[in-house]
């Protein structure tokens, strides 16, 4: 600064004095003379102050009253070199002394570029009545939320609102109408996620009741099971379990050790666990309510093993006494979902008429003889898991609601906390941010993603061919995955996003975090889920190869993805045109052309390392890392179809121009999140990539705008989400 | 299969027959022929199939005798093709029908390159002694771990644990030894760390009560305040708060609105909450036992507003009555730490006498001026702040223990539980699987770097000059979001890794996420913190440049990353060899070269924004997510270094060997996951990006047969472990 000041020989002597006074820290201005100093300049009230120059040019003119003050360009020059040498951004000092101060950030306010009822209208499709009278449900007192802090009211708390919803007929809404049902899975399936905007252990016990308990009996049993259990099951008369895991095996089911032993003379099946660690874990209804289970066990006659099949077996009578033989042990709290009794259960020799094995797909003939329609073990096993996949449509569905409670929650607390601002102006909402709107805004983009995608996968279940089996599987499992660790995600960032007050269970980010963190889990692992994904991938892409020698791989991949192909030219992986960066077609090749590479390349991969000489199992190891990015690129094309198409046939227009961008950033968001393949590819250069990344912080800022639109569509009634930082 | 079976002319007829008989559907084989297959074709026991020819050719054989039954070629390659037709990994279909079979992946062991106890001596360091003293009290019956449903036990239990840790005199452990300390900040912040190996909220409540409320009276007070408080606080005899937070102003704290009014007449203050939102919030010991509070508040004399300083204010006698004028709320449950009462506290007109401003930095004299060395509000506000950021190095370290928990619990899990395997062979530890070692290992070689980093901190912490203030203040900031977001990531990870298991409660990953959640918001959010060393590295940058216009940008680059720019050479960018990969010197160029490129674009970036007249404050808004990105490499240089030079100074030669394997993944990981901005900036090309990847896969592989050595190497007792699934 000494240096700066004697090089101005346009000060006066007197006036250098005075700066190097100050300047000695020693004799550095006093705390009182620093606020006169200010109060003196505010008093003047500068306004437009660009910069300390113009604001020492204000000064300079209040005190040239009478004086005959100039001022040259040299002393303007003088001015301004000063201000560059004082910070890092220069004209931000001047702003503290200006009254007020506004800036586009502090400016950005919400709008409503469409109308949310039309938006939500296009949510809930033909379904929006049944969403209603749920919601209608919901919202009476009896739903009304407590915080119970023993884990035994919160059970107790459970029962009673499954029962009120087993009255209003939601958990027969799946069985045939002769056992009190109406005959509509997909309807079963909105219900579930329209529960889930409300506590999350009673859309699980729901569940376990209505869709695993009865599911088991519907899918795996036949007629007479049906007449038998189902219309109970309905009312919630006859609570039950669907017991499967074991302690030991929870993803490799087809290695569970229960014994379901065939007795010829007395025509039963002795029900036996072997070990302790062969006991059914984790399920669910079992350590308080459940009166009878479906149990997964080896089918053994004659000392011959005919694989896992399912029995229905007592639990304990309406007294809730247990059955001679089962034991029950609590699982005890959990990080979520203590409003489920989840229990272990051990069978000692618990014997079971013949006509409670559920024989859909297998059973015993009169005189003892094993008969299927199926004849190998494993195709057996694997069709009787392929009818339940439901469970697989249902988890995510109901996990993609509890997103949408975060994100609502979490955008409509960021819409209204300020915190910070620009020098001299006032406070700025959070939501004004660049960082939060990143955080925040591929999120619900992506919860529109997963809602058309989830209601895509609905509609295959329901209307699928014999030959649509595997596919519609794989499809299940990949979108179960991907949805559930979307929600565990989203959550996470929520939690985060909104700090302190995220962090308190009024906001129930901590329960809607918690509940749902297991989905991860249950209903299949996912990183096992994406493997199975990824399988079923790699043989569709050699089915698709016939008798194509693997070498001819490049041939293949340029036909099938021609389009992707022609793209890869050197004006295309450069280009930055905003105009090519929005569209559609340029968004679905790039992600087809991810998927085919990325199976391609899995699958000579394999195929290499096999040829030379690694055993399958150790190949498929190593390539198991690639595998999962097989699963992930096909759920993510499949996704982004599903959402361009639901875009292309919105009605409304203004609907429609909105949902296109947030289709655009699910889609460059997820390009820029695997822009390291791409560039390693070749597929995009680095000028493409950038351009990527400034579109998405561009879509933010604009997506932003209407965030309270995009999450008042969601339609969740204000008293289902109740967090108070959310009104 | 027909066409195939069909082109086989050396097939005879019936031979021919019997294979299409079988294919009609109507007349496949039954489940009872296919056992029979099965059993005949086990009873051969036919060993290393390498695929269904040889197996073939073992059947072939067992009906040779007598006949004389000739394999031609023809045959084989007949065989061969068949088999190919049938699967996508031919040969695993073979597998099935072996008695074992074992596999690299199977037979992947633990085992023990290095002495763990040597490990941990590397690791404690110094503190050796103090950290097993610290365990051995934690291992006391009296510290038993109890799962309290009631929040009110979970708060008495942890009171008592605190007043028992006070009674070792771990509380006082850094106060001057006058009031009853040892002087020893080193080992108070020893203390925390191990101590986080137990019950996190009474860490919280611990750091509350000696860490916050005790340093900011050494801190913030003088001498006068030391003898009147510190040897109560210390023995836990005073309970207290320290009140900075309030409901509108959590980050931006320099626009907390609380004010202490002084009034001359009496000399006293009037401290005063002056509207619901200006409460203080979230404060920890405030809702139960607090018995006075650090507050802080706007300073106004005479109408003049003189920043925020610090006050000592009751809020209820040792009855635990509520001091007149003080109004609490409890914030209720939480996601975690419910063991803390963190309260809301209003001040309605309390006053307190003129001696309990805490006066090290400010004060008023007994005319009532206002006297400060520190003339600015702003200056003297953040250098009181600057006096706290030891509780900014004590979040992550307490962190980094809950992480070491989770990550020994999973691993161990991992090792032993088994799931699924090769055909015909036994179930492998999921350890073994090269996904989950990808999810696991890379977390086990952050910690470690975290580990060596925030050791680091707190040395150049205890031994700061006061030039280095800035810097350690952003060093601290940077490495409390970058450890505290590690906590977070390592611990959600570790819960799916475990399953089931990671969801039950006895396993303790709840009770480890959840109440470590929070660590990523307090003591300043992590966001906010980012920024704040992007600030500082922009203004560092600046510094250093000098005069220089930012133009000549990169000359500067190129002279201080010269090693980073001979890198940038065609032959480097593409090279896939290992020794270079491996290589400490590549490792931490790729690092350095990274922080400076992006604080030079992030610095031109908002200078050329503000240049074409846009407002700094929105300039540094659209540059926000850059931002992030300067902090976070800057601390991952600032890491890797400390890293190592550990290694380098290691003696024990397994160890270092083992260490080194560890640093490398850290190091390799880390640019792997800045792929894409490696390949955008041509630094990398995707040959060499693609070898990374390779090289992380494979050290996870090799590292992972040490997990278990690396992770008893923490040396966390196996009593404060507790979790049954690491046992």
């Amino acid at each position: 600064m000494k240096k700066l000041i004697d090089s101005q020989s346009w000060l006066e002597k007197e006036e250098v004095e005075l700066l190097e006074h100050y300047l000695n820290p020693n004799q550095k201005p006093s705390a009182q003379e620093l606020k006169d100093w200010r109060n003196h300049i505010q008093f003047i009230k500068p306004k437009n102050l660009k910069n300390l120059t113009t604001l020492g040019l204000e000064l300079v003119k209040t005190h040239q009253n009478g004086h005959d003050l100039k001022i040259t360009e040299e002393d303007k020059k003088a001015f301004q070199k000063a201000e560059q040498e004082l910070g890092l951004i220069y004209n931000e000092a001047a702003y503290r002394f200006e009254g007020s101060h506004s800036t586009i950030t502090s400016e950005q306010k919400s709008k409503s570029s469409f109308d949310p009822k039309l938006m939500q209208e296009i949510l809930d499709g033909s379904k929006i009545e049944l969403i209603q009278k749920v919601k209608d449900t919901l919202c009476k007192p009896e739903f009304s939320y407590h915080h119970h802090e023993k884990i035994a009211d919160q059970r107790a708390q459970v029962l009673e609102w499954c029962k009120l919803l087993a009255k209003e007929g939601y958990g027969s809404w799946a069985f045939q109408r002769e056992y009190g049902g109406r005959d509509d899975m997909e309807g079963y399936f909105t219900i579930m996620e329209t529960l889930s905007y409300h506590d999350l252990s009673m859309v699980i016990k729901f569940g376990v009741q209505f869709g695993l308990w009865g599911m088991s009996i519907y899918f795996l049993g036949t007629e007479k099971h049906h007449q038998k259990y189902l219309k109970d099951i309905g009312t919630l008369e006859l609570p039950g379990c669907f017991a499967m895991t074991e302690t030991h095996h929870g993803s490799n089911v087809r290695g569970l050790e229960t014994t379901a032993t065939y007795n010829h003379q007395d025509k039963t099946f002795t029900i036996h666990t072997p070990h302790r660690d062969a006991r059914k874990e984790y399920i669910g209804n079992a350590a308080l309510h459940g009166q009878k289970a479906t149990v997964f066990a080896k089918l053994i006659i004659d000392g011959e093993d005919y694989g896992v099949n399912t029995f229905v077996v007592p639990l304990r009578n309406k007294a809730g006494e247990l059955h001679p033989g089962v034991e029950i042990e609590d699982c005890g709290p959990k990080m979520g979902l203590n409003g489920v009794d989840n229990g272990l259960i051990a069978f000692n020799k618990v014997e079971i008429p013949k006509e409670d094995m559920l024989d859909k797909f297998a059973s015993v003939d009169d005189d003892g003889k094993f008969q299927s329609s199926i004849s190998s073990d494993n195709k057996r096993f694997f069709t009787m898991l392929g009818t339940l996949v439901g469970g697989r449509i249902g988890i995510p569905r109901s996990g993609l609601s509890a997103a949408k409670s975060g994100l609502t929650i979490a955008i409509r607390y960021a819409n209204q906390r300020k915190q910070f601002g620009p020098e001299g102006g006032g406070e700025v909402p959070i939501m004004n941010y660049r960082m939060h709107q990143r955080r925040l805004m591929p999120l619900v983009a992506k919860s529109y993603a997963m809602h058309f995608a989830l209601k895509y996968l609905t509609n295959r279940f329901l209307t699928k061919s014999e030959e649509e089996g595997q596919e519609i599987e794989a499809l299940a499992a990949g979108m179960k995955a991907y949805g559930t660790w979307f929600t565990t995600e989203a959550l996470q960032e929520c939690r985060e996003a909104c700090g302190g007050k995220g962090y308190l269970s009024e906001n129930r980010i901590d329960a809607l975090k918690n509940d749902t963190d297991v989905y991860t889990t249950f209903e299949g692992d996912n990183t096992v889920l994406m493997q199975l994904v990824a399988k079923s991938r790699l043989t569709e892409f050699k089915n698709e190869m016939g008798d194509m020698n693997f070498t001819t791989i490049f041939n293949y991949l340029s036909k099938q993805a021609k389009t992707s192909f022609t793209e890869k030219n050197p004006i295309t992986v450069r280009s930055t045109d905003e105009k090519h960066l929005l569209d559609f077609d340029f968004h679905i090749n790039a992600f087809k052309y991810r998927e085919r590479a990325i199976v391609a390349s899995a699958g000579q991969r394999i195929k290499r390392l096999v040829d030379d000489g690694m055993d399958s199992f150790d190949a498929v190891n190593v390539a198991q890392h690639h595998l999962i990015n097989v699963g992930r690129s096909y759920i993510e094309r499949k996704i982004l179809e599903q959402f361009q198409l639901a875009v292309e046939t919105t009605q409304n227009e203004a609907c429609r121009k909105s949902l296109q961008q947030l289709c655009q950033l699910y889609a460059l968001h997820t390009i820029e999140q695997n822009r390291g393949w791409y560039l390693e590819q070749g597929y995009m250069e680095g000028v493409k990539t950038k351009a990527i990344r400034k579109t998405v912080n561009q879509l933010c800022w604009e997506t932003r705008q209407d965030a309270i639109g995009f999450t008042d569509a969601f339609g969740i009634p204000d008293k289902l989400l109740a967090a108070p930082i959310a009104f």
